[in-house]
């Protein structure tokens, strides 16, 4: 293991520049070369990278977002995307490349893997956390936290308004990010799309609140769910309270690492340089029952991570 | 001065609880005893209320929202309301009333004031800083500061991904928060409704961005100019840059004040209290030229406060 | 199981008062009453408590401290003190205690346990994240990311003046709090008690950092080394930079709970009361491996929590 | 005015990047060439810069601290210093220098200005907030919030161990940031050096609060004042209350400037630019009764800024 490339693809989160620190740094240590390339596949496609040494990802740990940039690339979804992607990592003499990013990134790692010898490893990084089999991913602490802090604010204006809020977060088509949010900021009600969206369920729930002197609730909507506007309605028409919406939006995305995000973007990243000098490739990291586990790119892709309906149970009679 | 009533009407704005506590305790401290109307004028037409002492407004100085409620309330309008308000007064033997609220809560204030010798005075307390002649409202500065922070965090993605974010803030009809906003984040571009809308000038900005290799660009849009999805779209087209839109929303106004909004809540409510046991009202307090001032409701409510147009220009040229 | 009390003891740890919330509520689901002792031991002790039902704990889930108070209780470590808590537990027709706290709190736990049929179960709440054989306790996360806040602060200081800073952590005689603040910090030296203090090296590794250019260092100790001050003099006088001190203090106290304090809050208060109402006590609760676990109290107190030396290591290589 | 020197100098203050930013991109705007000394005074003795263009300051906006350093340099309190520096001027053609930064480095800046023609500008940039006759720096406003946050958190701890805290703000030989924290954190005492000492009063404050039921106190003193060990010892004794210390230290002087920080850096530059377009220097810029205003180097230095004990009185109270 002489050279290996690093690239961050797919939606950005915050712990990606973590994560390119430590595999630079790691790399560095056990005298490997790295280079990063630029703006996704796209970078790899068009050839397109800067080289990465130890000081180059100085001043990075803290920083959201990610420093090689990232884009959605369509040509990558061709065969001759591809092939092209996979002849400049033989060209560039790589013997590993290390892909950030999400579950449609690890996708990407798989075909990839197909057409190359060179060993590919995935560090799953989303604010989705709906990597198979990770238990979490890269990004997912921070942007639990960050609506936390959105909601704690909206629960002033709920509160002194006595009014509802449906506050939608992102996560795609999983329900990951509405369960940690809903749980631990104390909401009302979660929907996911996991579970069968029932309109009277929820207009009930809200009703007896109401009846409970619970004057403001909070109802955390997962944006798959794709009822926002329309549950807004039937509450305000059936219960009769005032309802707000907040949909959170991009700000979930950004800002500084928390600790758990650095911490993972660091042990994921020593894991994966451990499988690349052990000549291995074609894997996932995850994290697993607290221990860094690899699985294969292969069955990464080829499942889909269930939701703890456990924690949504647990999170309705905490709320009571 | 021996008895006054507290009411909290309009939007909700940080800083309330910090202007109640204040004017509680230094009511305390003169002998003047305190009640505290809940939910805005509803409170006032339908006589409930707390008993406010210096222990009861304990621990709220660094809580968002209002702990006396607010409420939007279409009763007041009407000459029967606003009797029964004036009536409720006398019956309570309030000296003084002391409303805090944004530019709504004054017109309110100003109309109750002709019907009742009891001394009406306004503090402006509102997230859009709107009120005449003051340079300031208690709230302002928190939400300033909470728009900072996210976008603080969506700099992180729409420089990750190199687009263009259109981030639309608050501020009801005026321009004084995206201004604020816009000026201090660095924004590209600021559009408030005070400025004739121009898409084609914003479009040939981003344009010239692109060209000076400024990938990622952030506009910071008034709720106000209601053009925000038509922008994005226009920009799109005509730049070929990928745009995204970001509505800020409540977060603005909650949250816990920032300094100078306690400190505006601080000296705001001395001025009250020195006002009304000099035995004057009908006033509205303001903090002018860093001095604090009085005006009266009248005047206040007649005029309209300006926008510093110098501002957008400082920001313009700023953000090359 | 129809009655069960709470109580907080030791230093406050944020989530503990989202354990309370909880606890009461998965009572209040099972029929089973609740009752909150105040200010630790103490109130066991002097039989000082309150009733706690479901509204009782609304809005606390964001608040840091407890709201049950906590105390250092010298008499509760009396043969006496111990009885006389044994007696009212009784006297209040108690089936259960909860008892959210860290080490020492256990170990009291323990102590009264042997002395009372009531079932006492223990919750792990600690920013020192000492407890045995938990992976983690409540609020060690949150202690953890307030760390890592003020470090980015100190570290804008430390760049513009080209210093090296000495940060202190909290910790006890433990260095959990040390090694994750550093690795996640990014801190280029880590020291706990854990390993064998060696100025030398210190000094060497600083003077290494010098030369290769790094002009402004970070290093993380724990409070448990015990050598902040003689060390900053150490590495003035022998590399002949300047060396700033900063005791983080009880900052790392407080704060409001990150999602993970409540989480774990959460899943700890669920697996206490499924405990109960199987009939079982004399447990400590934990995570490890992922997985709710219980211990007994007995196994808790006799051992002591290993520190991961590998996570050292690793922050050490990420810091060149 | 064809080209200009910008430099911080002494401890940093969060906005000294904005005020950089908005330096060079107004002079860009003039056709005025920008360099920035590194290091304080000590870059301009050894003639150490880098240019700056509109690019070179791109992203820096929100960063605490300075990119362009500062240290503490002796060497420029020296005859043979100072005129190094004077000739380092010329040697570069400046028209003009702004200088950066608080109540030494405007002493600084006078004492070159007598030793050379070039136009010498200050922008005064401190949290001590100790610049006559400005009522406010650059940096304070962030420093005050800053220590705002911190107390939040610490008073967690106090009203859950129901402990008096004595918490330690800097400010150097002033009482400014004590004033402005106390006044917002609803501190019960606030100690400043500008006022006499006295140690029973204060034992007799906290005596008074906790017969008033009040169990948990904060102090916050200025480190100027020089007492806080000795206090502790004094309440403890003296009340028999728990007494712990927390001194913030540098925490304060970091982070990404507030909103206030960042808008007062603009207008102090565009005021700077404004003057030496217009050939005029040796000026302090600031802020008096809300408007941008220039005070000669020369006043500046030979004032004394007074506090405002007005705010004090307010403070006590507001604290009852």
């Amino acid at each position: 293991m002489k050279k290996i490339g690093i690239v961050t693809s797919g939606g950005d989160a915050p712990g990606m520049n973590a994560a390119i620190r430590a595999l630079v740094r790691l790399s560095a240590w056990n005298n490997i070369e790295t280079i990063g390339f630029l703006r996704g596949w796209e970078g790899i496609i068009k050839n397109n990278f800067i080289n990465l040494d130890a000081r180059a990802v100085s001043g990075i740990l803290h920083l959201g977002g990610t420093i090689l940039k990232t884009t959605r690339c369509l040509e990558f979804k061709t065969k001759e995307g591809l092939e092209k992607a996979a002849e400049n990592l033989r060209s560039n003499n790589l013997d590993g490349l290390v892909v950030i990013g999400g579950d449609g990134s690890i996708r990407g790692a798989y075909e990839l893997s197909r057409l190359t010898d060179v060993k590919i490893v995935a560090l799953p990084a989303s604010i989705d956390n709906d990597v198979y089999p990770s238990d979490e991913t890269i990004g997912f602490d921070t942007a639990v936290n960050s609506a936390l802090t959105e909601i704690n604010k909206i629960r002033d204006t709920a509160i002194s308004h006595e009014r509802t809020f449906i506050v939608e977060v992102m996560g795609r088509k999983r329900g990951f990010l509405a369960v940690e949010v809903g749980l631990t900021a104390g909401a009302e009600v979660i929907l996911v799309p996991e579970v069968e969206y029932d309109e009277d369920a929820v207009v009930e729930a809200i009703r007896k609140n109401a009846r409970k002197g619970k004057n403001s609730s909070i109802i955390v909507i997962a944006e798959g769910v794709g009822k926002t506007t329309s549950l807004a309605e039937a509450i305000e028409k059936n219960v009769g309270v005032e309802v707000r919406v907040s949909v959170l939006g991009y700000v979930q995305r950004g800002g500084s690492p928390t600790a758990r995000s650095r911490y993972l973007a660091s042990i994921f990243a020593a894991k994966a340089i451990e499988l690349l000098l052990d000549g291995k490739g074609g894997a996932t990291i995850g994290i697993q029952k607290g221990q860094v586990t690899s699985t294969s790119l292969d069955e990464s892709c080829r499942n889909e991570k269930p939701l703890n309906l456990e924690l949504l149970r647990l999170a309705e009679k905490l709320a009571v």
